[in-house]
């Protein structure tokens, strides 16, 4: 390992961090978040974190001097890993510094410790959006430039998703077996050039998306300030909102909608995104993994729906809506849900929690299947559910037929990737494996009094534990029960939060590249 | 696929089924079952069930006349799958024709209907344990002879899984891999003799067992009738008891003390109780399958003990007892427990439903292990889940060496068989399939209403039904909540048991021999 090659590229990332903070110091004047004095706290708060990202920018620069510029697989995977934990470490001091107040469980004002800031750091980086704020619209507690910020590293972390899974995350995995089989021409994956090209121009199609639902969310109703935020949250998948009733708070049906299509396209593959631009749409629709996304979304939707209407009341729980009314809000609440956790946004609109059990049930299954390869969607993908089925289906016949040897297909074509089958299943399995060993630890150290104090049955610990672990792994945000959509992560204790703060960064790194980190071999020189 | 071998074999397992039903008959005697009168309607119910064996057997005889003799991979495969069919369906016919009685949810005397049948019949024979039946110490509505019947489906079911581990389904799984490699002398592992030999050995222990196992609860108090289902239960890892209470009811340290012991047997490979009793008991000691097993019982259980103790007070909740019966109550409840669900035994003796939060996912989580490969236990079993994680750990470490190719070891010995790891990673998957798709299902086609008219809170509906379909796909048969210690299958629709039937079943085949079965083009020529 050349430690002076990884720590030169840390030192980038952490002035692109500080870079970053600088454009949320405007909102600290009123004029500009929409508030009603100058913030000085959260100012320099944000002032101090950004000398301290160019202090440690510097140090890092400093012990990469004159570094080799080949880039290794292992540097690669520590690059990636490590950039993550000091990205966490970096946006957890302008909450800090700011001492931004939350609610802890017995209604008592206390300022953010180290637990919370990291948590809520994390949850933006790795366009989670599960947050420990108690109330984002009182200004005295959260100053609107920390607000800012907040929203900001679901930008930095989507733009970092997109980047990095064309450079080095990308590397043998599902999603770039598929995009290297929907590139056109001939096959020069391994071109540092070509992986360049084709992460600018995903990161040049992510920044106009953001423009783009920016202006529509102004012309919605929203403030600049609330229109930025939101276009982070949504394009990043991330979920993070101004309001404490997230985007359901705006009580707008055309918000609502537009938010809906902008998840959709933030949860598709950009390959394919730009291949439409190009003036090949042909390529999205005949996509297989594009068709699955969109299927299952309809089909969750109108069974939903179904649930919803013909079974129980979930969408005129009052009585006061007309049969017209209450279809159109089944529709709006259950397609803005169902997209919403299938691409792991998590914004609400809607309280699923309260819905009937089959669906809140179908909710979490949508919760382990997540959004295409090569989008910024979390969460499992597509793409290995299809290949998954595939796989169980031919060993099923294989058990059989020992001698027939099947090529697993998409789209007619077999697979080359002779361990794609393999890699699959190994990702199930750890995904199988770290859900249940953090749902048991999370249940050993977080104690029953959390849920009394929270007014949540105890009775549901094991389900909601479960629901969290799922939330957070799978980087959606809320979970069901003491992580519903209209709770949040406030009441867990200090450890707990540090739990879900390593779930996160593990599930948005799509594992391996954090798992390695704690593995001592990794470090060792060969 | 040679149709008339199928029958053949079919035939006589139905021609066994019949016999065994035989051996039930003397128990509708006073004398024998220890009740007031001789039960006619038991006993004609059986004769009538003796009489359908004897014609499908005979017909199936007919069916397979001239049949030749090889039996080819897809035969063996349609075999097994369709014996267990075809005993469900026989051993439902002694439970519908004597019109036993239970109460359903609204507390209504009813007799049991085609589905409540091939459910008891299924948990019996897939040595399950769960049960349907609201008294059974009622001997008006559950005749003795009856009962007795129930138990010796534990019994035949078990002695199956013994000889087909032997002679089928062994091959090319990881306990046929762990069993081939314990085996002494030359190589043969193919030839017909030596399978045969082995499956009688194997099939003599398992008897022998049985035999001692009832002679010591005979002298502990119980009744002969008593003492042989119990011994059923127990050495088939099954769990059906002859008390309302199960084992607890008999009150007796001495008798639970030694079903602990007995149930760890049967959860033990039986290749190594074999070699313990030729003088070799090093071979048992040195496995690593069955260090781990012991390994996982005893943290479990100090685990249990400790939780219960300090945290909680689970083992002492009236506050009556002394801190040392305190310690030894949790000690024998909590090492009962841990093994009943381990080895997939299910008996009761204390209602760990009322535990504390993490014993409870603890014994969840333990629902996945399973006893050894080799053994009547159910469940993944253990030899899985070492392999499991040493496949895991070897491809993290393999994602930043890839050069590094490294054999998976087991006693120092590399795997022999290539294809292992990734059966083992296909089982897990489809393990984990088949447990997200059953529970989605069961939440959809059992009404919210079964939880109130149980009394058990709606809210709970999601965890209980994926530890209803965990307790009977691994073949335990207790769960928690609606399913817990203390409950039973009785409140579930018609529908949910037939679920619950097939998912019995598709556990203790170990899913393929079963999933084949649906396969149309298995049922296809070549």
């Amino acid at each position: 390992m050349n430690h002076r090659l990884v720590f030169l590229l840390l030192s980038k990332i952490t002035w692109l961090i500080g870079l970053t903070m600088a454009f949320s110091l405007p909102a600290a004047w009123p004029e500009v978040g929409g508030h009603s004095e100058f913030e000085s706290h959260g100012f320099y708060a944000l002032l101090s974190s950004i000398a301290i990202c160019a202090f440690t920018g510097g140090a890092l620069r400093f012990l990469g001097r004159s570094a080799p510029e080949t880039l290794y697989r292992k540097e690669a995977m520590a690059i990636v890993g490590l950039s993550w934990v000091l990205a966490t470490v970096l946006g957890a001091f302008p909450f800090l510094l700011a001492k931004v107040v939350y609610t802890s469980v017995d209604g008592v004002e206390v300022p953010m410790g180290i637990a919370e800031s990291l948590f809520e750091s994390q949850s933006g980086f790795s366009t989670t959006g599960a947050t420990i704020l108690t109330d984002i619209e009182n200004e005295k507690w959260v100053p609107r430039c920390i607000l800012f910020w907040r929203s900001s590293t679901h930008f930095l972390g989507g733009l970092g998703i997109i980047v990095l899974f064309v450079a080095v995350l990308g590397q043998g995995s599902a999603g770039k077996a598929l995009m290297r089989a929907e590139m056109p021409g001939p096959s020069k994956e391994g071109s540092h050039e070509r992986m360049q090209h084709t992460a600018l121009i995903f990161a040049a199609i992510y920044c106009a998306l953001n423009l783009i639902l920016t202006l529509i969310l102004k012309l919605e109703g929203m403030t600049w300030f609330e229109s930025l935020c939101h276009a982070f949250g949504t394009m990043a998948t991330g979920g993070f909102s101004t309001l404490n009733g997230s985007l359901g708070g705006f009580e707008s049906k055309a918000i609502e909608y537009t938010v809906i299509c902008f998840m959709l396209l933030a949860g598709t593959n950009f390959a394919l995104l730009y291949f439409s631009l190009l003036g090949k749409p042909g390529m999205l629709f005949s996509d297989p993994e594009w068709r699955t996304y969109t299927g299952i979304i309809v089909l969750s939707t109108l069974i939903v729906m179904g649930m919803g209407i013909w079974v129980t009341t979930d969408f005129n729980a009052q009585g006061d809506l007309s049969s017209q009314e209450e279809v159109e809000t089944a529709f709006r609440d259950g397609l803005f849900q169902v997209v919403a956790i299938i691409t792991t946004t998590g914004f609400g609109t809607a309280d699923f929690d309260l819905w009937n059990n089959f669906s809140r049930a179908l909710l979490i299954v949508l919760m382990f299947v997540g959004g295409c390869a090569g989008s910024t969607g979390g969460g499992m993908k597509v793409i290995r559910h299809i290949l998954f089925v595939k796989i169980l289906s031919r060993e099923i016949e294989h058990s059989f037929h020992p001698s027939v040897v099947r090529h697993i297909r998409l789209k007619g074509e077999p697979l080359t990737d002779p361990e794609l089958p393999h890699n699959i299943l190994v990702y199930f399995g750890l995904v199988a494996l770290i859900f249940a060993v953090s749902t048991q630890v999370l249940v050993g150290i977080e104690p029953d009094s959390t849920w009394v104090d929270a007014g949540q049955p105890v009775s549901n610990k094991l389900v909601d534990s479960a629901s969290a672990v799922a939330a957070t792994l799978h980087n959606i945000g809320p979970g069901i029960g003491i992580v519903g959509p209209t709770q949040n992560y406030a009441p867990f204790s200090a450890q707990s939060k540090l739990l879900f703060t390593f779930l996160m960064m593990l599930g948005r790194l799509e594992l391996f590249a954090v798992l390695v980190l704690i593995v001592p071999s990794f470090w060792r020189d060969r």
